[in-house]
């Protein structure tokens, strides 16, 4: 088998290493032992929910803090410090009453089998061969985020930067500082200092425009005023593959971000895909008319969504599933076939259920009366069960404004009164045919993940209770009721700030919120819950410093 | 010639690199160049001082920001934030009304013949070839600083971590984090565990024990809360070669430091010399016995003083002072033999000119009768312009209890009525022949830096008004009087914070002065100069920060 084969051959390669493998219940307690990979908001938001004392946890990262990662663009330009976003993971955990050991190292080998994850300490230690240690789970909770994706566009490894972590936006921070010094030069032209001040961000989701509106302000605001010989050189350029930016956004909310940029001059180029990032320039393909040209550049920052890490990608061919592109996981957050592992966050993705794959056992437990028809009363009764395990049902119905299942069931059988209606399996079938086209993906973002750590923190509560009293939906193809309610994501809304202190904000209902105000609704929202006030009161602190003092050009 | 002959080669060598000499004043003014090369205490206290418009000054430093340096111990621990202790230069500089320039790049070689410095950028940029520069000077001030001694001592530099720069601090803070992490990890024995947490600090001067202490401030108040299980394995370890630390103090302070540091747990070991250091041990030699011993260690931090950077050591070979340790000045700061280069802070020192050199020209000055023989009132008349030269003939009165200088001739002519006494050249030798043992170097402290940069300042601002009218001593091997009165250093002081908020603070006129108080006189004393409200009130806001959150444990 692949995966035992990939072992043994890793087991033998490291024999000489000591790879050893700790197992912290040899002490006889009767604890179930959690191992949770990753500390970002899947992880944290499922650490601090988690209030069960019947669990060990071991939590590994190479991370050892949690970051507030919507204040990342804040942190390129120095508007928030890299340290007020941040919180300990061992601050987080320490005050609570279940057993949760921290260890910071990274896992770079998942054996379900065994059920063993194997780890790495990415730090250098004076201790030879004892870098590698493998932890034994009763239940795994994979939480390890994504990787930039960068579609294999050649160069972009190695000549972008990124906005994942903290140490990327730091890094922006000294790459801009130092764009400007350079360009200050004595011996150069103004073409070449105009090259070195062309700013490239690719990519027109919220975090890329948000960057450029951040880079915009700390140009505008305050590097003008200490390289003002060069402030007419600045060029600050955004690719965007697709038509429009934002375009997960109301077309309200993209049309007042584009005309805000292109008024403040910014350079706005849609339908631009890039094909390779040099040392100097980067290409670009005009998608329209399959162009290609090249400009140079002195900073490129490349945000255009995640990419699976190569970890779950190995563990993936392990579990069966070779051929996706994400790690699956069915509404309760296991991962497909491992009753024992969960996967939340950006590192996985919910494989909602179709209902026209369960559509017989569907009708034959509605049909109560085993008459081989549906009665609009038997319908009735088992709708809601229906909606609760195929909550796309409910979508759909909502979506086409019908008003009661009659309606639904009028477009397969016409016009008819509605308690003589009566189906078998193919009308049945037909009736609900289209409704599987309601499901879509849930979005990468921080809200999804942090509400899908509450969530499985919530069951892990639970479990021996909703073991004996189960309260999930019924389940059609088996016994009795699934154990949990499914997973559902309640969606706050949405924001994109844009600078100058314009926040646009999507509200759930159509509601778009685009001023001042939306950034103060924005934090509070989303500070609501993960961050402890240690993180709001630096946050508000460094607003205040920046608000007297500017933002800092130091280079550091 | 050496330099010229150096020089030539090099452009030479790099006549394809592009190296383009910049000459600011090609547009015809006539304001004269001078370039001040570093930014650290020295060179910003001339930055800041410097009011005549009639310069046009550069600015030439790889780090484009000056540091609070007496703070970055507090850095090391998360005391106080890296951004908090730096002021950008180009803040500084961007109010006065002198034409300041400042270019971001590293002087590699003066030319003093030529009159230029030449230059490299230290960043990567796009635009090749045109990384290195010379630029042009009429007045040239070196203030680069110095960088730390190793004593040649091998593996230092490869194992060590300083504490002279603000990245310095910075990587010191991870690399603390990085030791309890790593200790903490689950498959190592508490054998290994201490051997991670063995801290090492080399040098008991202020900023070694400084460190050690805030060190230990930042185990025993922060770190054991959220490292519970290793508190006990921490081991902190300050080496000194000498008898005893802080020895350039007042005894009390000595002894109250050492008890202090040994009551808390901390291992002094005086009279031990460090021989080498691997990547896993530290080897000293008792000094007494000789003996070598080994042990393993986490991290060591280096601070055992100062050494001369390589560019200086050249520009010594070309001005005829290869066999001196360090850059030697006269007493108004120019580097001797080289009226147009000005060397300040701890990259020179200052050569005291000795009474024994010129004793026959003073004699003749004073004996203004030209009688062969000096007078009591003679003497005495001439005896101000004499000491202004040479200072160390009032310290030696001072020092020795001489009320007045009759007290000085009667050690040479024996008891006699202080009227008749009349010298000679031979005998006028021996009443000064110990005069000039007092001179002694001083120290390579920010005070001395920043006191010499307002002073160099405050000449080049009078340079015109002194010429005519010249107000310094009167020249004894020469004719008139020089220009400006030396350089005096005027000492307000030293602080060695000592951890726990206590500060040992010796005050001049022999004060001492132990305790909480000390810690606030200490900062107020410092900062009442350079420091901008900026960086004062960040400063404040992290003590804020600290006293309600306590020290941030993330690895950033």
């Amino acid at each position: 088998m692949c995966s035992g084969g990939g072992l043994v051959a890793y087991s033998e390669a490291n024999s000489s290493s000591g790879v050893s493998s700790i197992n912290p219940l040899e002490d006889g307690s009767q604890k179930k032992r959690v191992v949770v990979l990753g500390t970002g908001w899947a992880g944290t938001s499922f650490l601090k929910n988690l209030k069960d004392p019947s669990y060990d946890v071991q939590v590994i990262s190479p991370r050892n803090y949690f970051a507030f990662t919507p204040l990342l663009p804040s942190v390129t330009c120095g508007t928030v410090e890299a340290r007020s976003i941040v919180e300990p993971i061992r601050n987080i955990v320490r005050k609570k009453n279940v057993d949760i050991h921290y260890w910071e190292a990274e896992c770079f080998k998942i054996d379900a089998e065994n059920k063993k994850v194997y780890c790495r300490s990415n730090a250098d230690t004076n201790i030879s061969g004892k870098e590698e240690f493998a932890v034994d789970y009763d239940y795994l909770v994979i939480a390890m985020g994504a990787r930039p994706n960068t579609f294999n566009t050649p160069g972009v490894e190695e000549n972008c930067l990124f906005l994942k972590e903290v140490e990327d936006a730091q890094k922006i921070r000294r790459t801009v500082i130092d764009c400007f010094e350079r360009a200050s030069l004595p011996n150069l032209t103004d073409d070449e200092k105009q090259k070195i001040l062309q700013f490239v961000v690719v990519g027109g989701g919220p975090t890329g425009v948000e960057f450029a509106a951040e880079l915009h302000d700390f140009v505008s605001e305050d590097l003008v005023k200490l390289y003002p010989k060069v402030k007419d050189l600045v060029k600050i350029t955004l690719l965007e593959a697709g038509e429009h930016i934002l375009n997960m956004f109301d077309k309200r909310i993209t049309t007042f971000a584009e005309e805000k940029f292109k008024r403040e001059g910014m350079d706005l180029k849609m339908g631009a895909m890039v094909v390779k990032v040099s040392d100097k320039e980067i290409s670009t393909k005009e998608m329209k008319s399959g162009e290609i040209s090249s400009m140079p550049y002195g900073m490129v920052v490349w945000s255009t969504g995640i990419g699976t890490r190569p970890v779950i990608l190995d563990f993936m061919k392990q579990i069966g599933q070779a051929n996706r592109r994400v790690l699956a996981t069915d509404e309760w957050l296991r991962v497909e076939a491992k009753n024992d592992i969960y996967a939340l966050g950006d590192c996985a993705t919910i494989n909602q259920r179709k209902v026209m794959e369960d559509i017989s056992a569907i009708f034959t437990k509605a049909d109560k009366d085993n008459s081989g028809t549906l009665t609009v009363k038997e319908f009735q009764e088992a709708l809601d069960d229906i909606c609760e395990r195929y909550p796309q049902v409910r979508l759909y119905l909502k979506n086409n404004q019908m008003l009661s299942l009659v309606d639904l069931l009028k477009d397969s059988k016409g016009d008819v009164a509605k308690e003589s209606v009566e189906l078998n399996i193919e009308e049945f079938k037909s009736a609900l045919s289209k409704v599987d086209s309601q499901m879509k993906n849930l979005p990468a973002t921080a809200q999804v993940a942090a509400q899908q750590g509450a969530y499985l923190a919530n069951c892990f509560n639970r479990m021996e209770e909703c073991e004996k009293n189960p309260e999930g939906p019924l389940r059609y193809r088996g016994e009795g009721r699934h154990r949990f309610r499914p997973f559902r994501y309640k969606h706050f809304g949405q924001f994109a700030p844009l600078g100058g202190e314009q926040t646009a904000a999507q509200l759930p209902g159509d509601w778009v919120s685009i001023g001042h105000s939306s950034q103060w609704l924005w934090y509070s929202v989303y500070a609501s819950k993960l961050v402890s006030w240690r993180t709001r009161a630096l946050v508000v602190s460094d607003w205040v410093r920046r608000f007297i003092f500017g933002r800092d050009s130091s280079q550091i």
